[in-house]
């Protein structure tokens, strides 16, 4: 058994484990400030590959990208009951404009009161609304499809990094169409932006379905999500995406004049991901040595780690370094050019390389004096760490060799860490079951990690879904969505004997 | 003289030109969120430009992108006086953090109240201070060199579109080192980037020089900006870089072990560049049709505009701009691959041309059954709209001769624009003047837009230096910063008579 570079194991303790991945690769701390964390450097590389790549699929389907205000007054969110209901409790209030010195100490200055509060956004639905019913005038101007990178605030009692902050970064995207059939279909093809970017780029295969009725978007007609399995079986709600109906038109007065010439009510959508994916990356390719880092969301894909000795042949090993560097920049993976850095930081080469370990570099590349004598170089693969023994599984490989492997060496990681993923999630969901009671014993007797179970049901609506969240919750399981992809009901609804109408997955959840 | 596609000149009136070419260019518009904008997605779109290329050059110089909370509780500020003077006046306070209904209307609810109001950032350099002192302990850490893009909000009584908003979008850098000299050096190095940025993207010259004194950072020991010259002769601070001493090492107790293993406070700079900067460009390039966007800055370089009639010829045209844009989008241009859009929206043509004339798309390329049947296209340069006669200077080209001049063409348009803006920069600095009567005359009768001055003076402090703010302010003028490259000083101060200490400019800002 090898030594983990980690002192917590996901065994022991999995939301340890999740803490102290956090610490040692460096992604985020405690901010001081309630509820918000520092993204690190390395947290937020993952961050802005992330976007990079979202942002390109997002464009690329017709959005364009614009800024809306982070300040809401009140009276927007007045006009939409039902939405202001979703977020009403939970939002931070700017109420002074302007601080003065009372006693020694700095206060809201009373005369600066502002005569409306104003809501930092906690989503942006309201004021991008407001925008569309300036914009929109006739149908020649639909589809209006817009998005935006924004941070977003919904004050959380009990935050944990990535997972739920008070503040957090996200793209929103809103789109306003002329029939609800073309709303409709915006929405699901957001939905599978997020479902193949999700497994493209993150390596994270998940189940794209709709959200029951009692887990919609405040306001929302109908809502979907990706889930994805962390591995300690628990369910993360990935992206979602809205169909809204015309509950923000109505509220924001979004209306165009049709081909006939009559003014309709628009039909508009939305659909979010958030920082919130890092904590995902983290809990579905985490070890017990720390991060991996999925190729196409690497900051760097390629680190070199100079071993030096402060000897004259440091120049050397340097110099070779800097040589393949320049090499490995010259290469293409996965259709971007290769990222490879040269760590030369003051610090001991052993200590770079768990360094780099731990914030899971896909490929770290080891290079001494003996290496540069023999035109070679030491190649440790993130993925596949460990030999049988125990030893690490560090290869050396000729320079030349490497250079022409490289490429194919990072997409195979890329697969191998999906591969991984797409098991696990294929191999823990329980199909099986067909009362509640099974589902009872595989929650309450199927280990530490159960996993997930999917089972039929007639979607229930009113008091009888309200009896079913309850039942669950007990249990502390969600209904997670209902998986698109699924076969059609054939039995009973485990809840309430009844013919089921679909197939559900219910999980714990993050 | 050719009519042109604004309805206000900017010789008629300025401000007026100014709003209307943010209006007319998709740029961005007021939000209904008291001094918030929506930035649009032209506007945006340039911002992103912006983003990208600035951004590539803050990591090549050694910085690692972060993100820092929104909201910073107050006692951070208290900690510095001298900052939190220059803020206190300015900054949103949030007080609560849930909402409740009352008499059917939201107000903030009292039982929510925080304990400690938290200010939405107006910068950063006080929770980037915090993190600082929890990250250095050693010399071996420094420098530490970070940057961050975000959202920043200064109570503004007086708004105006991307040069003065409640909230905008900036990046700001924030470093630690070892050394006053390092630090030092490294704020000059900041300010570089930003005035290489400046001229060799947004093609806007500038001068590059130390504030005097009263116009320093809140709490820095120097500021050093690049001031821009807009049309109407009037200067625009378009970046700073600040050498902050130990002002906020001490404040946030930011110390290091050096490598004598004794304790010393970090030396700390910061610098800041934000969507100001597209108001720089809007006053810089813009003209009486519209915006002109310097191509290594526009979301689009080229627009391909078809002249479609609903007859049967559309689907050549189509299916010939269809070609005409892959083959452009294969091209390099100043570096980077060509951006080439085919504008399909259901819009009359010459709606389209004008459209993309005001917006400033480097080059518009109309397409017509004439062009498709002659292999031609027909071209506009944005930078030379009209010819002689006043008469649209759109030239008919060989398709294939176009292709190949299209990335030189680019280059070419961003060349020009520089030049224009450097030639409108030489020549309206006058060097003449020597006493004070000079500049009061040269302001008061150099006609609308009169530019700047350079004169000598001897580098006042406290009260003298109080006296020249007044009587500048008086002539509704301001000190913009030292040149660096002016020659030195070899006369006496205008103000004080005394021997000078070195040149400044002299000018009315935004």
């Amino acid at each position: 058994m090898p030594k983990h570079a980690l002192s917590v194991t996901r065994e022991d303790d999995f939301a340890q484990w999740y803490q102290q991945v956090i610490t040692e690769a460096d992604l985020a701390e405690e901010s001081g400030v309630r509820g918000c964390m520092v993204i690190r450097p390395w947290g937020y590389g993952i961050w802005e590959r992330i976007q990079r790549l979202l942002d390109d699929r997002i464009k690329a389907t017709g959005h364009d990208n614009c800024y809306f205000p982070l300040f809401i007054p009140l009276s927007y969110f007045e006009k939409e009951a039902e939405h202001v209901d979703g977020f009403a409790k939970e939002m931070a209030v700017v109420t002074h404009h302007r601080l003065i010195m009372q006693d020694g100490r700095m206060v809201p200055d009373p005369d600066a009161k502002l005569e409306e509060p104003l809501v930092v956004r906690p989503t942006s639905e309201t004021v991008i609304g407001a925008a569309f019913s300036r914009w929109i005038k006739s149908w020649r101007e639909l589809p209006v499809m817009i998005n935006q990178w924004a941070n977003v605030v919904r004050w959380e009692m009990r935050t944990r990094m990535f997972l739920r902050t008070s503040e957090f970064l996200w793209q929103e995207g809103h789109t306003a169409h002329a029939s609800a059939d073309d709303a409709r279909e915006h929405a699901l093809s957001s939905l599978e932006i997020y479902r193949s970017f999700a497994e493209d780029c993150v390596a994270m295969p998940v189940v794209a379905g709709e959200k029951p009725e009692n887990e919609r978007f405040p306001g929302a007609d109908a809502t979907w999500s990706i889930e994805a399995m962390m591995q300690d079986g628990k369910a993360l709600q990935a992206g979602t995406s809205h169909f809204l109906g015309t509950t923000f038109a109505e509220a924001q007065n979004i209306r165009f004049q049709n081909s006939e010439g009559n003014f309709e009510h628009a039909w508009t959508t939305s659909f979010g991901m958030s920082t919130r994916m890092v904590g995902g990356l983290i809990m579905i390719h985490g070890d017990d040595d720390g991060l991996r880092v999925p190729p196409r969301v690497a900051p760097w894909q390629i680190v070199i780690v100079p071993m030096l000795r402060d000897q004259h042949e440091d120049e050397r090993v340097l110099s070779y370094c800097h040589e393949l560097r320049a090499q490995l920049a010259q290469l293409t993976a996965i259709n971007e050019p290769v990222r490879v850095l040269l760590d030369t930081k003051p610090v001991k080469a052993a200590a770079k390389r768990w360094g780099w370990v731990k914030k899971g570099a896909p490929i770290i590349v080891e290079v001494g004096a003996r290496d540069v004598a023999g035109g070679n170089v030491s190649v440790l693969r993130r993925d596949r760490l460990y030999n049988e023994d125990g030893k690490l599984a560090s290869e050396i490989m000729e320079r030349h060799d490497f250079v022409d492997r490289a490429s194919d060496m990072l997409e195979n990681i890329q697969q191998s860490l999906y591969e991984q993923a797409r098991s696990r999630l294929d191999g823990n969901i329980e199909r099986g079951i067909t009362d509640f009671a099974g589902l009872e014993a595989f929650f309450n007797e199927g280990g530490k990690y159960p996993g997930w179970v999917e089972v039929q049901w007639c979607r229930p609506t009113g008091d009888v879904l309200a009896g079913v969240v309850e039942r669950l919750k007990a249990l502390k399981l969600t209904i997670r969505n209902v998986p698109m992809d699924a076969p059609p009901a054939d039995g009973d609804c485990i809840f309430t004997g009844r013919k089921a109408a679909e197939r559900i997955l219910v999980a714990r959840a993050y």
